[in-house]
């Protein structure tokens, strides 16, 4: 359908043979009337569709060939203009995880993404950014990070996604303790106004489609090297960073399952941003347990209020990886020699002068909130006494996912135990939080009929 | 959703914060009313979904791995069970095509989809059965072979499938002719009345999920070896049949491209039968370009009338290549000796006993019927004299499906010239048939915009 002002919708069609509209007429939804800007009474001309040009591409992916520019920018560019059925974007990023994507590939994905959303260009330099490629529950050092190197002065406007296929992203976490989904502009007068921002990157359009995709990773429980490399850089180019951290952990149930897996991945990321000017440094870290104790937006947050308020039970092992991740900024982004990064983000936490970042950075994002506590809770016990040998990161994401994680924010898992902790029988491991009885029960069939999920080996 | 009697459904819930519905209370869409077969005031119990097991296996495929029964088993019931959502379903076909499925993997996946269908068991022998890999616009030999095999007395209880990339299924053709929505009990008295039948197999569920999977499969252009056999086999193992005649045709535009392809298919084709106790011959026929005149389900009805009623302007290719699979049939079913099919088959069409048997079949499954003829017809003419060098198949047929085909039957592509043909300035090629102005504008703006579907050489 085409509108004044040459605006253009895809629609389906339904014939009405009642009365309803007159013959010619034509009746349109809110989100139609909306997305055209139409008064009523306007004209409008209807066609069909033309053919799908860029599916031919979607074809040779599936036979293994190698895409170009020209054909991811018609991919990428059918995709945010909505023309891609689930059908055929489940077909774009199977053939992409079947097909191990080449740099040159993950290249022109990643500018192919990049062309089609808004960027950002600040007027000074250097920008800092960080990511994590995640699969590690718990693992939300980045407000912590952020508060760290804005309270040193450095430049860090970050852009976080919602969960693709953990129980919590950073996007959705931030979000029970303010406002995530600014607009550009919004977003812009936080950076001037405290130095830095934790945001939701789909509401700023950095990279409209990856959200698209996203959601299609989601309901597949995929999410490919190269997929991801092109979501994360694009989203870092379009956000005008020129000083990258990439926080990789690395273990036998983290996304990254392998040294061998953690270089490849990283070898790509560093070709890729090469040619885009990127300065990016790649942190293999510990990926063999949870990080904090909490699994879930909320539990997270409250997690990352311990550090910042140095508050006595917070978690050691968060606390450390974010110094430790703000320490490699710090040198990066040039406010701390080399070898003293680490020192000045531990002082930074310790003086309260982080939490006191964090705080404005709240505020001016549209105020601080509390997160939600979930109303059902329910703890899990170990059958016997000994000592906490292996903590299986999947399983455990996939029951706090089954117990309404991300969606339900307050909902997650609480953790008790950390490897190589001590306890005796009957002794909780760790508490299911949901909002619904149906939730929690759930996870607790998931848990119940699975080998332990935490698994305890008496002492010798 | 479970309601009495163990009746088990997929929903989605939505709740209600009206007095529509008391608390407690639940509504129930009308397809749900009959799926569950409940009264009202029933007793119904909810809970949520048992996680997916089987997207492990889909996953598995994604990354290369060669599925076994056992994992197929899961998918493919699954699937039946319709807890794929169109993701899903994208993923493994996506998946299988990337991979090439290698012959235990579609033996496994053929032996999955006869599982889930019902299976007819005929209490005679030879059961004779042909099937066309397609790609070749117009190749409506089907109803032609079944007519001839059946009048030499053999029983060929034929079920074919509606388009999947193509213009028309011998289903859609057939349906212009005679209803092929006949239940499996209506088939078999039709088949134990007249000596065979030609239905839709959809409509008999002797292989429930292949129309599910052919609606994505379609919707993505893709058909891969592994899928196409494992769909015709697990459809003629259900259907009881003991012999097979594939008919496939080889052509640069047609669906298999090559000598090599063409060996490398028919090689699958016959691992996977042999395994299935199937009496299987593949006949590589001509596929450089279409077969008869028309291209859409009613002007290939046309066709085959033609040919079976000997008219004067019959297409005398289809009609040899009828004869040709027709004789493969009577030798392979022992109606004929070595050498002497082709030569039966041609007198069975010469003597009108085709005609009759075919006209005994329409009656038996309904009655027969009129094919439609289009409202709007336009032709397409060439712009110099000269002699016909090539026509290209796949740019045909998709200009007789922009043209409606095959969900307008009275649509398509209606040929008047074929390779070497010589023609004039101005003659027509071919006329585009259509119901509706729109879809008529939609097929000649694509011919338009095309290089010459059907390319005119200069006399030398």
């Amino acid at each position: 359908m085409t509108a004044p002002g040459n605006k253009v919708l895809i629609a389906t069609l339904n014939l009405v043979t009642s009365d309803l509209l007159a013959p010619g007429d034509i009746g349109l939804s809110e989100t139609a009337w909306l997305k055209l800007g139409l008064q009523d009474g306007a004209q409008v001309e209807l066609a069909h569709p033309a053919p799908l040009n860029s599916l031919s591409a979607v074809r040779s992916k599936i036979y293994g060939k190698v895409l170009d520019q020209k054909a991811l920018d018609s991919i990428i560019s059918d995709v945010s203009l909505g023309k891609f059925s689930d059908i055929h974007l489940s077909a774009f990023l199977t053939a992409s995880a079947a097909h191990s994507q080449d740099a040159s590939e993950v290249l022109a994905l990643t500018r192919a993404m990049v062309k089609i959303g808004k960027s950002l260009d600040w007027s000074r330099t250097p920008i800092i950014d960080k990511h994590c490629v995640g699969g590690l529950p718990g693992n939300r050092t980045t407000p912590i990070v952020v508060a760290i190197c804005v309270a040193a002065g450095l430049t860090m406007p970050k852009t976080s996604s919602r969960a693709i296929t953990s129980p919590a992203g950073t996007a959705d976490t931030m979000e029970t303790l303010a406002p995530v989904e600014l607009s550009l502009a919004a977003m812009r007068r936080v950076v001037e106004s405290v130095g830095g921002c934790i945001v939701w990157g789909g509401a700023v359009a950095l990279s409209p489609v990856d959200d698209v995709l996203i959601r299609i990773e989601r309901a597949l429980d995929i999410d490919s090297d190269g997929q991801l490399v092109a979501s994360v850089l694009s989203k870092k180019v379009a956000a005008g960073s020129s000083h990258l951290v990439i926080d990789m952990p690395v273990g036998t149930t983290a996304k990254v399952r392998s040294k061998v897996a953690a270089d490849r991945l990283g070898s790509l990321f560093k070709q890729v941003s090469n040619e885009l000017g990127l300065n990016l440094r790649v942190i293999q870290t510990d990926g063999s347990q949870p990080v904090g104790r909490g699994i879930g937006p909320a539990l997270e947050a409250r997690d990352v209020l311990a550090v910042l308020t140095g508050s006595s039970d917070r978690a050691s092992d968060l606390e450390t990886r974010a110094i430790r991740l703000a320490g490699e900024l710090l040198e990066l982004g040039n406010a701390a020699r080399a070898g003293e990064g680490v020192g000045m983000a531990a002082d930074i936490i310790a003086s309260g002068l982080a939490w006191r970042a964090f705080q404005s950075i709240c505020d001016a994002q549209g105020g601080m909130r509390v997160p939600p506590i979930a109303a059902h809770q329910h703890p899990v016990e170990t059958h016997r006494s000994g000592r906490v040998a292996s903590i299986d990161n999947r399983r455990l994401a996939k029951a706090a996912k089954l117990a309404g994680a991300p969606a339900s924010k307050a909902a997650g898992i609480d953790l008790h135990v950390s490897l190589g902790s001590v306890v005796e029988a009957n002794a909780p491991l760790f508490t299911v939080h949901a909002q619904t009885h149906g939730e929690l029960s759930y996870a607790l069939e998931y848990i119940q009929n699975e080998a332990a999920i935490i698994s305890v080996e008496e002492a010798p």
